[in-house]
Protein backbone atom coordinates (compact mmCIF):
# COMPACT_ATOMS: atom_id res chain seq x y z
CA UNK A 1 0.00 0.00 0.00
CA UNK A 2 1.35 3.37 -0.92
CA UNK A 3 1.55 6.33 1.41
CA UNK A 4 1.60 9.97 0.34
CA UNK A 5 1.83 9.14 -3.35
CA UNK A 6 -0.19 11.18 -5.84
CA UNK A 7 -3.40 9.59 -7.06
CA UNK A 8 -3.76 8.10 -10.55
CA UNK A 9 -6.53 6.20 -12.29
CA UNK A 10 -6.05 3.33 -14.71
CA UNK A 11 -9.32 2.84 -16.58
CA UNK A 12 -10.12 -0.06 -18.85
CA UNK A 13 -12.98 0.47 -21.28
CA UNK A 14 -14.53 -2.61 -22.83
CA UNK A 15 -15.52 -3.37 -26.39
CA UNK A 16 -19.26 -3.22 -25.72
CA UNK A 17 -18.88 0.43 -24.73
CA UNK A 18 -16.81 1.20 -27.81
CA UNK A 19 -19.57 -0.33 -29.93
CA UNK A 20 -22.13 2.05 -28.40
CA UNK A 21 -21.42 5.59 -29.71
CA UNK A 22 -23.62 7.57 -27.27
CA UNK A 23 -22.24 5.63 -24.28
CA UNK A 24 -18.67 6.07 -25.54
CA UNK A 25 -19.15 9.81 -26.09
CA UNK A 26 -20.56 10.23 -22.57
CA UNK A 27 -17.70 8.16 -21.19
CA UNK A 28 -15.06 10.30 -22.93
CA UNK A 29 -16.81 13.44 -21.68
CA UNK A 30 -16.70 12.01 -18.16
CA UNK A 31 -13.04 11.06 -18.17
CA UNK A 32 -12.06 14.39 -19.73
CA UNK A 33 -13.36 15.98 -16.51
CA UNK A 34 -11.07 13.91 -14.25
CA UNK A 35 -8.63 16.24 -12.54
CA UNK A 36 -5.96 13.73 -11.55
CA UNK A 37 -3.78 11.88 -14.06
CA UNK A 38 -5.22 8.81 -15.76
CA UNK A 39 -4.25 6.06 -18.17
CA UNK A 40 -6.92 4.60 -20.45
CA UNK A 41 -6.70 1.07 -21.86
CA UNK A 42 -9.29 0.22 -24.48
CA UNK A 43 -10.47 -3.05 -25.91
CA UNK A 44 -11.63 -3.76 -29.40
CA UNK A 45 -15.30 -4.32 -29.85
CA UNK A 46 -17.12 -5.71 -32.80
CA UNK A 47 -15.39 -3.64 -35.50
CA UNK A 48 -12.47 -6.07 -35.87
CA UNK A 49 -14.79 -9.06 -36.12
CA UNK A 50 -17.02 -7.29 -38.64
CA UNK A 51 -14.05 -6.21 -40.75
CA UNK A 52 -12.60 -9.72 -40.73
CA UNK A 53 -15.97 -11.01 -41.88
CA UNK A 54 -16.17 -8.48 -44.71
CA UNK A 55 -12.66 -9.49 -45.81
CA UNK A 56 -13.65 -13.16 -45.68
CA UNK A 57 -11.36 -13.94 -42.72
CA UNK A 58 -12.98 -16.18 -40.14
CA UNK A 59 -11.92 -15.61 -36.55
CA UNK A 60 -11.44 -18.88 -34.73
CA UNK A 61 -12.29 -18.61 -31.02
CA UNK A 62 -11.09 -21.00 -28.29
CA UNK A 63 -12.54 -20.53 -24.79
CA UNK A 64 -13.62 -16.97 -25.60
CA UNK A 65 -10.22 -15.97 -26.92
CA UNK A 66 -9.54 -15.16 -30.54
CA UNK A 67 -6.93 -17.25 -32.35
CA UNK A 68 -4.76 -14.65 -34.03
CA UNK A 69 -3.39 -15.76 -37.38
CA UNK A 70 -1.40 -13.31 -39.52
CA UNK A 71 -4.48 -11.90 -41.26
CA UNK A 72 -6.27 -11.44 -37.92
CA UNK A 73 -3.21 -9.78 -36.35
CA UNK A 74 -3.20 -7.25 -39.15
CA UNK A 75 -6.89 -6.53 -38.64
CA UNK A 76 -6.75 -6.12 -34.86
CA UNK A 77 -3.65 -3.92 -35.14
CA UNK A 78 -5.38 -1.76 -37.73
CA UNK A 79 -8.67 -1.49 -35.85
CA UNK A 80 -7.37 -1.21 -32.26
CA UNK A 81 -4.13 0.76 -32.73
CA UNK A 82 -5.32 2.67 -35.80
CA UNK A 83 -9.00 3.52 -35.87
CA UNK A 84 -10.16 3.13 -32.24
CA UNK A 85 -7.02 4.52 -30.60
CA UNK A 86 -6.66 7.57 -32.82
CA UNK A 87 -10.39 8.35 -32.73
CA UNK A 88 -10.25 8.42 -28.92
CA UNK A 89 -7.03 10.44 -28.81
CA UNK A 90 -8.47 13.04 -31.20
CA UNK A 91 -11.72 13.20 -29.21
CA UNK A 92 -9.88 13.71 -25.91
CA UNK A 93 -7.61 16.35 -27.48
CA UNK A 94 -10.73 18.23 -28.63
CA UNK A 95 -11.85 18.15 -24.98
CA UNK A 96 -8.55 19.76 -23.88
CA UNK A 97 -6.98 16.57 -22.54
CA UNK A 98 -3.43 16.09 -23.79
CA UNK A 99 -3.93 12.46 -24.82
CA UNK A 100 -1.21 10.37 -26.44
CA UNK A 101 -1.88 7.01 -28.07
CA UNK A 102 0.33 4.04 -27.31
CA UNK A 103 0.78 0.39 -28.10
CA UNK A 104 3.34 -1.82 -26.35
CA UNK A 105 6.29 -1.13 -28.66
CA UNK A 106 5.88 2.67 -28.53
CA UNK A 107 8.69 4.01 -26.35
CA UNK A 108 9.31 0.37 -25.32
CA UNK A 109 6.50 0.68 -22.78
CA UNK A 110 5.13 -2.88 -22.73
CA UNK A 111 7.15 -5.92 -23.81
CA UNK A 112 5.43 -9.22 -24.30
CA UNK A 113 6.26 -12.75 -25.35
CA UNK A 114 4.42 -14.90 -27.87
CA UNK A 115 2.30 -17.38 -25.98
CA UNK A 116 3.59 -20.94 -25.97
CA UNK A 117 1.76 -22.79 -28.78
CA UNK A 118 1.26 -25.81 -26.51
CA UNK A 119 -1.29 -26.95 -25.36
CA UNK A 120 -3.36 -24.48 -27.44
CA UNK A 121 -1.84 -22.47 -30.27
CA UNK A 122 -3.45 -19.02 -30.06
CA UNK A 123 -1.20 -17.71 -32.84
CA UNK A 124 0.12 -14.14 -32.59
CA UNK A 125 -0.98 -13.60 -29.00
CA UNK A 126 1.33 -12.04 -26.45
CA UNK A 127 1.61 -12.38 -22.71
CA UNK A 128 3.05 -9.33 -20.99
CA UNK A 129 6.57 -9.73 -19.63
CA UNK A 130 7.44 -6.20 -18.61
CA UNK A 131 5.94 -2.72 -18.29
CA UNK A 132 8.39 0.19 -18.31
CA UNK A 133 6.72 2.07 -15.46
CA UNK A 134 9.52 4.62 -15.25
CA UNK A 135 9.11 5.74 -18.87
CA UNK A 136 5.31 5.74 -18.54
CA UNK A 137 5.57 7.78 -15.35
CA UNK A 138 7.75 10.23 -17.29
CA UNK A 139 4.97 10.86 -19.82
CA UNK A 140 2.38 11.22 -17.06
CA UNK A 141 4.57 13.71 -15.15
CA UNK A 142 4.79 15.82 -18.32
CA UNK A 143 0.99 16.10 -18.28
CA UNK A 144 0.19 13.54 -20.97
CA UNK A 145 -2.75 11.13 -20.73
CA UNK A 146 -1.67 7.78 -22.17
CA UNK A 147 -4.30 5.88 -24.18
CA UNK A 148 -3.31 2.24 -24.78
CA UNK A 149 -4.48 -0.09 -27.52
CA UNK A 150 -4.10 -3.77 -26.59
CA UNK A 151 -1.32 -4.54 -29.08
CA UNK A 152 2.20 -5.28 -27.90
CA UNK A 153 5.40 -6.64 -29.44
CA UNK A 154 8.11 -9.05 -28.41
CA UNK A 155 11.81 -8.17 -28.35
CA UNK A 156 12.20 -9.43 -31.93
CA UNK A 157 9.65 -6.89 -33.18
CA UNK A 158 6.69 -9.22 -33.78
CA UNK A 159 3.39 -7.52 -33.05
CA UNK A 160 1.17 -9.51 -30.70
CA UNK A 161 -2.53 -9.33 -29.85
CA UNK A 162 -2.84 -8.82 -26.10
CA UNK A 163 -5.68 -9.07 -23.62
CA UNK A 164 -6.74 -5.53 -22.69
CA UNK A 165 -7.85 -6.47 -19.15
CA UNK A 166 -4.42 -7.94 -18.46
CA UNK A 167 -2.71 -4.92 -20.00
CA UNK A 168 -4.65 -2.60 -17.67
CA UNK A 169 -3.71 -4.78 -14.69
CA UNK A 170 0.01 -4.89 -15.60
CA UNK A 171 0.11 -1.11 -16.17
CA UNK A 172 -1.72 -0.44 -12.88
CA UNK A 173 0.75 -2.64 -10.98
CA UNK A 174 3.79 -1.01 -12.63
CA UNK A 175 2.50 2.49 -11.84
CA UNK A 176 1.75 1.66 -8.20
CA UNK A 177 5.44 2.32 -7.52
CA UNK A 178 4.80 5.99 -8.33
CA UNK A 179 1.11 6.53 -7.57
CA UNK A 180 -1.77 5.52 -5.39
CA UNK A 181 -3.55 3.70 -8.21
CA UNK A 182 -7.26 3.09 -8.70
CA UNK A 183 -7.92 0.50 -11.41
CA UNK A 184 -11.44 0.59 -12.84
CA UNK A 185 -12.83 -1.93 -15.31
CA UNK A 186 -15.65 -0.13 -17.11
CA UNK A 187 -18.10 -2.24 -19.05
CA UNK A 188 -21.78 -2.50 -19.98
CA UNK A 189 -22.91 -4.09 -16.69
CA UNK A 190 -23.37 -2.44 -13.30
CA UNK A 191 -20.70 -4.67 -11.77
CA UNK A 192 -20.30 -8.37 -11.11
CA UNK A 193 -23.85 -9.72 -10.94
CA UNK A 194 -25.03 -12.57 -8.76
CA UNK A 195 -27.86 -13.08 -11.26
CA UNK A 196 -26.92 -12.24 -14.87
CA UNK A 197 -30.59 -11.53 -15.64
CA UNK A 198 -30.88 -8.95 -12.86
CA UNK A 199 -28.88 -5.78 -13.53
CA UNK A 200 -29.33 -4.74 -9.91
CA UNK A 201 -27.87 -7.89 -8.37
CA UNK A 202 -24.43 -6.29 -8.07
CA UNK A 203 -22.05 -8.02 -5.67
CA UNK A 204 -20.57 -5.05 -3.77
CA UNK A 205 -17.33 -6.69 -2.59
CA UNK A 206 -15.27 -9.64 -3.80
CA UNK A 207 -12.02 -10.92 -2.35
CA UNK A 208 -9.81 -13.90 -3.18
CA UNK A 209 -11.83 -16.40 -1.14
CA UNK A 210 -15.28 -15.16 -2.15
CA UNK A 211 -14.11 -15.22 -5.78
CA UNK A 212 -13.24 -18.91 -5.46
CA UNK A 213 -16.66 -19.59 -3.94
CA UNK A 214 -18.41 -17.64 -6.72
CA UNK A 215 -16.45 -19.55 -9.32
CA UNK A 216 -17.13 -22.94 -7.76
CA UNK A 217 -20.80 -22.08 -7.39
CA UNK A 218 -21.00 -21.19 -11.08
CA UNK A 219 -22.13 -17.62 -10.22
CA UNK A 220 -19.30 -16.06 -12.22
CA UNK A 221 -18.50 -17.73 -15.50
CA UNK A 222 -16.86 -17.33 -18.89
CA UNK A 223 -15.47 -13.85 -19.59
CA UNK A 224 -15.89 -12.65 -16.00
CA UNK A 225 -13.42 -15.18 -14.56
CA UNK A 226 -10.24 -13.86 -16.25
CA UNK A 227 -11.40 -10.28 -15.55
CA UNK A 228 -11.71 -11.04 -11.84
CA UNK A 229 -8.39 -12.89 -11.85
CA UNK A 230 -6.78 -9.75 -13.27
CA UNK A 231 -8.52 -7.61 -10.65
CA UNK A 232 -7.40 -9.84 -7.77
CA UNK A 233 -3.83 -9.96 -9.03
CA UNK A 234 -3.79 -6.14 -9.21
CA UNK A 235 -5.01 -5.68 -5.63
CA UNK A 236 -2.50 -8.25 -4.35
CA UNK A 237 0.42 -6.53 -6.10
CA UNK A 238 0.20 -2.95 -4.91
CA UNK A 239 -2.80 -1.39 -6.65
CA UNK A 240 -4.74 0.57 -4.04
CA UNK A 241 -8.33 0.21 -5.28
CA UNK A 242 -9.85 -2.05 -7.93
CA UNK A 243 -13.45 -1.85 -9.07
CA UNK A 244 -15.69 -3.08 -11.88
CA UNK A 245 -18.59 -0.86 -12.89
CA UNK A 246 -20.77 0.41 -15.69
CA UNK A 247 -19.00 2.88 -18.01
CA UNK A 248 -21.51 5.56 -16.97
CA UNK A 249 -20.34 5.20 -13.35
CA UNK A 250 -16.65 5.89 -13.96
CA UNK A 251 -16.76 9.15 -11.96
CA UNK A 252 -18.81 7.76 -9.10
CA UNK A 253 -17.12 6.52 -5.93
CA UNK A 254 -19.99 4.26 -4.88
CA UNK A 255 -21.56 1.49 -6.90
CA UNK A 256 -20.09 -1.36 -8.87
CA UNK A 257 -18.08 -4.22 -7.46
CA UNK A 258 -15.07 -3.43 -5.27
CA UNK A 259 -12.21 -5.95 -5.12
CA UNK A 260 -10.56 -6.28 -1.72
CA UNK A 261 -7.47 -8.18 -0.61
CA UNK B 1 20.22 29.11 -41.16
CA UNK B 2 21.05 27.77 -37.77
CA UNK B 3 24.45 28.04 -36.10
CA UNK B 4 25.77 25.65 -33.46
CA UNK B 5 22.52 23.72 -33.22
CA UNK B 6 22.65 19.93 -32.90
CA UNK B 7 21.95 17.98 -36.08
CA UNK B 8 18.69 16.17 -36.72
CA UNK B 9 17.30 14.28 -39.70
CA UNK B 10 13.69 14.30 -40.84
CA UNK B 11 13.21 11.39 -43.22
CA UNK B 12 10.15 10.77 -45.36
CA UNK B 13 9.72 7.24 -46.67
CA UNK B 14 7.37 6.76 -49.59
CA UNK B 15 4.67 4.18 -50.20
CA UNK B 16 6.59 2.38 -52.95
CA UNK B 17 9.30 1.54 -50.42
CA UNK B 18 6.76 0.35 -47.87
CA UNK B 19 5.32 -1.93 -50.55
CA UNK B 20 8.75 -3.55 -51.10
CA UNK B 21 9.60 -5.65 -47.99
CA UNK B 22 13.34 -6.26 -48.70
CA UNK B 23 13.88 -2.55 -49.50
CA UNK B 24 11.93 -1.52 -46.39
CA UNK B 25 13.89 -3.93 -44.16
CA UNK B 26 17.21 -2.61 -45.51
CA UNK B 27 15.98 0.96 -45.02
CA UNK B 28 15.01 0.33 -41.38
CA UNK B 29 18.38 -1.35 -40.79
CA UNK B 30 20.07 1.74 -42.26
CA UNK B 31 18.20 4.32 -40.23
CA UNK B 32 18.66 2.27 -37.04
CA UNK B 33 22.39 2.92 -37.49
CA UNK B 34 21.99 6.72 -37.58
CA UNK B 35 23.73 8.19 -34.55
CA UNK B 36 22.02 11.58 -34.44
CA UNK B 37 18.32 12.04 -33.65
CA UNK B 38 15.83 11.52 -36.44
CA UNK B 39 12.12 11.78 -37.13
CA UNK B 40 10.56 9.40 -39.65
CA UNK B 41 7.39 10.23 -41.60
CA UNK B 42 5.92 7.40 -43.60
CA UNK B 43 3.40 7.28 -46.39
CA UNK B 44 0.87 4.64 -47.11
CA UNK B 45 1.52 2.41 -50.06
CA UNK B 46 -0.80 0.07 -51.82
CA UNK B 47 -2.16 -1.68 -48.72
CA UNK B 48 -4.88 0.92 -48.14
CA UNK B 49 -5.98 0.81 -51.78
CA UNK B 50 -5.99 -2.99 -51.79
CA UNK B 51 -7.93 -3.17 -48.56
CA UNK B 52 -10.50 -0.65 -49.83
CA UNK B 53 -10.89 -2.77 -52.95
CA UNK B 54 -11.40 -5.96 -50.92
CA UNK B 55 -14.03 -4.16 -48.85
CA UNK B 56 -15.73 -2.93 -52.00
CA UNK B 57 -14.88 0.72 -51.37
CA UNK B 58 -13.72 2.55 -54.49
CA UNK B 59 -11.15 5.30 -53.94
CA UNK B 60 -11.90 8.31 -56.07
CA UNK B 61 -8.73 10.15 -57.15
CA UNK B 62 -8.58 13.79 -58.32
CA UNK B 63 -5.21 15.04 -59.65
CA UNK B 64 -3.37 12.20 -57.95
CA UNK B 65 -4.98 12.82 -54.59
CA UNK B 66 -7.38 10.45 -52.95
CA UNK B 67 -10.84 11.75 -52.12
CA UNK B 68 -11.32 10.67 -48.53
CA UNK B 69 -14.90 9.77 -47.71
CA UNK B 70 -15.75 8.36 -44.27
CA UNK B 71 -15.08 4.75 -45.28
CA UNK B 72 -11.74 5.70 -46.85
CA UNK B 73 -10.73 7.75 -43.78
CA UNK B 74 -11.30 4.72 -41.61
CA UNK B 75 -9.17 2.57 -43.91
CA UNK B 76 -6.22 4.96 -44.18
CA UNK B 77 -6.26 5.56 -40.42
CA UNK B 78 -6.26 1.82 -39.80
CA UNK B 79 -3.56 1.02 -42.34
CA UNK B 80 -1.25 4.03 -41.83
CA UNK B 81 -1.61 4.67 -38.08
CA UNK B 82 -2.29 1.04 -37.16
CA UNK B 83 -0.53 -1.54 -39.26
CA UNK B 84 2.31 0.37 -40.98
CA UNK B 85 3.18 2.63 -38.06
CA UNK B 86 3.21 -0.07 -35.39
CA UNK B 87 5.07 -2.54 -37.61
CA UNK B 88 7.84 0.04 -38.11
CA UNK B 89 7.92 1.03 -34.44
CA UNK B 90 8.23 -2.61 -33.35
CA UNK B 91 10.94 -3.26 -35.96
CA UNK B 92 12.97 -0.24 -34.84
CA UNK B 93 12.55 -1.20 -31.18
CA UNK B 94 13.94 -4.66 -32.01
CA UNK B 95 16.96 -2.84 -33.50
CA UNK B 96 17.50 -0.95 -30.21
CA UNK B 97 16.05 2.35 -31.40
CA UNK B 98 13.59 3.83 -28.94
CA UNK B 99 10.89 4.56 -31.52
CA UNK B 100 7.51 6.04 -30.65
CA UNK B 101 4.62 6.14 -33.09
CA UNK B 102 2.62 9.32 -33.56
CA UNK B 103 -0.23 10.78 -35.52
CA UNK B 104 -1.15 14.47 -35.43
CA UNK B 105 -3.50 14.33 -32.43
CA UNK B 106 -1.05 12.40 -30.24
CA UNK B 107 0.31 14.85 -27.66
CA UNK B 108 -1.29 17.58 -29.80
CA UNK B 109 1.77 17.50 -32.08
CA UNK B 110 0.19 18.41 -35.44
CA UNK B 111 -3.07 20.28 -35.79
CA UNK B 112 -4.73 20.51 -39.17
CA UNK B 113 -7.86 21.94 -40.72
CA UNK B 114 -10.29 20.22 -43.07
CA UNK B 115 -9.60 21.41 -46.58
CA UNK B 116 -12.13 23.84 -47.99
CA UNK B 117 -14.61 21.78 -50.07
CA UNK B 118 -14.52 24.41 -52.80
CA UNK B 119 -13.44 24.23 -55.63
CA UNK B 120 -12.77 20.49 -55.15
CA UNK B 121 -14.19 18.52 -52.23
CA UNK B 122 -11.45 16.12 -51.16
CA UNK B 123 -13.51 14.96 -48.17
CA UNK B 124 -11.73 14.22 -44.89
CA UNK B 125 -8.41 15.72 -45.95
CA UNK B 126 -6.48 18.02 -43.66
CA UNK B 127 -4.05 20.84 -44.31
CA UNK B 128 -1.54 21.38 -41.53
CA UNK B 129 -2.05 24.51 -39.46
CA UNK B 130 0.43 24.04 -36.66
CA UNK B 131 3.24 21.75 -35.51
CA UNK B 132 4.05 21.79 -31.80
CA UNK B 133 7.83 21.84 -32.24
CA UNK B 134 8.44 22.41 -28.55
CA UNK B 135 6.62 19.23 -27.49
CA UNK B 136 8.22 17.25 -30.31
CA UNK B 137 11.65 18.56 -29.31
CA UNK B 138 10.89 17.40 -25.78
CA UNK B 139 10.41 13.80 -26.95
CA UNK B 140 13.58 13.94 -29.08
CA UNK B 141 15.61 15.32 -26.17
CA UNK B 142 14.46 12.37 -24.05
CA UNK B 143 16.01 10.04 -26.64
CA UNK B 144 12.85 8.99 -28.47
CA UNK B 145 12.67 8.57 -32.24
CA UNK B 146 9.26 9.82 -33.44
CA UNK B 147 7.65 7.84 -36.27
CA UNK B 148 4.73 9.72 -37.84
CA UNK B 149 1.81 8.31 -39.78
CA UNK B 150 0.19 10.89 -42.10
CA UNK B 151 -3.05 11.21 -40.17
CA UNK B 152 -3.90 14.40 -38.29
CA UNK B 153 -6.96 15.89 -36.59
CA UNK B 154 -8.58 19.26 -36.38
CA UNK B 155 -9.35 21.06 -33.13
CA UNK B 156 -12.83 19.50 -33.07
CA UNK B 157 -11.35 16.00 -33.02
CA UNK B 158 -12.08 14.97 -36.62
CA UNK B 159 -9.38 12.72 -38.03
CA UNK B 160 -8.03 13.92 -41.37
CA UNK B 161 -5.98 12.24 -44.09
CA UNK B 162 -2.85 14.32 -44.61
CA UNK B 163 -0.16 14.43 -47.27
CA UNK B 164 2.96 12.77 -45.86
CA UNK B 165 5.39 14.92 -47.88
CA UNK B 166 3.80 18.05 -46.48
CA UNK B 167 3.81 16.60 -42.97
CA UNK B 168 7.57 15.94 -43.24
CA UNK B 169 8.12 19.48 -44.51
CA UNK B 170 6.07 21.09 -41.72
CA UNK B 171 7.82 19.00 -39.05
CA UNK B 172 11.26 19.81 -40.49
CA UNK B 173 10.46 23.54 -40.48
CA UNK B 174 9.13 23.45 -36.90
CA UNK B 175 12.22 21.58 -35.65
CA UNK B 176 14.65 23.94 -37.38
CA UNK B 177 14.20 26.24 -34.38
CA UNK B 178 15.98 23.62 -32.26
CA UNK B 179 18.18 21.70 -34.73
CA UNK B 180 20.22 21.96 -37.88
CA UNK B 181 17.73 19.90 -39.89
CA UNK B 182 18.36 17.71 -42.92
CA UNK B 183 15.10 16.74 -44.65
CA UNK B 184 15.38 13.70 -46.91
CA UNK B 185 12.61 12.45 -49.17
CA UNK B 186 13.37 8.74 -49.74
CA UNK B 187 11.60 7.03 -52.59
CA UNK B 188 12.09 4.40 -55.29
CA UNK B 189 13.95 6.69 -57.73
CA UNK B 190 17.57 7.88 -57.54
CA UNK B 191 16.42 11.51 -57.34
CA UNK B 192 14.59 13.92 -59.61
CA UNK B 193 15.20 12.59 -63.11
CA UNK B 194 15.55 14.71 -66.25
CA UNK B 195 14.43 11.64 -68.23
CA UNK B 196 11.96 9.40 -66.39
CA UNK B 197 13.12 6.40 -68.46
CA UNK B 198 16.75 6.86 -67.43
CA UNK B 199 17.42 6.07 -63.77
CA UNK B 200 20.83 7.75 -64.01
CA UNK B 201 19.57 11.11 -65.29
CA UNK B 202 19.50 12.55 -61.77
CA UNK B 203 19.37 16.33 -61.59
CA UNK B 204 21.96 17.07 -58.86
CA UNK B 205 20.70 20.50 -57.78
CA UNK B 206 17.37 22.28 -58.03
CA UNK B 207 16.51 25.74 -56.76
CA UNK B 208 13.38 27.88 -56.99
CA UNK B 209 14.12 29.24 -60.45
CA UNK B 210 15.35 25.97 -61.98
CA UNK B 211 12.24 24.27 -60.53
CA UNK B 212 10.01 26.72 -62.39
CA UNK B 213 11.95 26.06 -65.60
CA UNK B 214 11.68 22.28 -65.11
CA UNK B 215 7.97 22.60 -64.49
CA UNK B 216 7.37 24.83 -67.51
CA UNK B 217 9.48 22.53 -69.67
CA UNK B 218 7.38 19.56 -68.61
CA UNK B 219 10.48 17.81 -67.20
CA UNK B 220 8.92 17.39 -63.77
CA UNK B 221 5.27 16.47 -63.73
CA UNK B 222 2.45 14.96 -61.71
CA UNK B 223 3.48 13.67 -58.28
CA UNK B 224 6.94 15.25 -58.39
CA UNK B 225 5.64 18.83 -58.50
CA UNK B 226 4.03 18.93 -55.02
CA UNK B 227 7.03 17.02 -53.62
CA UNK B 228 9.42 19.68 -54.97
CA UNK B 229 7.14 22.47 -53.79
CA UNK B 230 7.36 20.99 -50.29
CA UNK B 231 11.15 20.71 -50.59
CA UNK B 232 11.54 24.33 -51.73
CA UNK B 233 9.25 25.63 -48.99
CA UNK B 234 11.35 23.73 -46.42
CA UNK B 235 14.66 25.18 -47.61
CA UNK B 236 13.20 28.69 -47.72
CA UNK B 237 11.87 28.41 -44.15
CA UNK B 238 14.92 27.40 -42.14
CA UNK B 239 15.62 23.76 -42.99
CA UNK B 240 19.38 23.44 -43.54
CA UNK B 241 19.55 20.70 -46.19
CA UNK B 242 16.84 19.12 -48.35
CA UNK B 243 17.42 16.18 -50.65
CA UNK B 244 15.47 13.60 -52.61
CA UNK B 245 17.07 10.19 -53.09
CA UNK B 246 16.55 6.46 -53.36
CA UNK B 247 15.68 4.79 -50.04
CA UNK B 248 18.90 2.77 -50.27
CA UNK B 249 20.89 6.02 -50.27
CA UNK B 250 19.53 7.44 -47.01
CA UNK B 251 22.93 7.17 -45.28
CA UNK B 252 24.93 8.53 -48.19
CA UNK B 253 25.93 12.20 -48.31
CA UNK B 254 26.38 12.32 -52.09
CA UNK B 255 23.86 11.33 -54.72
CA UNK B 256 20.24 12.22 -55.21
CA UNK B 257 18.88 15.68 -55.86
CA UNK B 258 19.85 18.51 -53.53
CA UNK B 259 17.47 21.47 -53.13
CA UNK B 260 19.16 24.84 -52.74
CA UNK B 261 17.77 28.25 -51.92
Amino acid sequence: MSVNLPKLQVIKIGGNVIDNPPLLEAFLQDIASIKEPFVLVHGGGKIATEMAKELGITSQMIEGRRVTDTASLRIVTMVYAGWINKTMVAQLQSKQKNAIGFTGPDAGLVISKKRNPSPIDYGWVGDIEQVNGKALNGFINQGYYPIFAPITADKEGHLLNTNADTMAQAIAIALSEFFEVTLTYCFEKNGVLSNPDDDYSVIPHINQSSFLALKEGGIVTAGMIPKLENAIKAISQGVNTVKLCHASQVLIQEGGTRITA
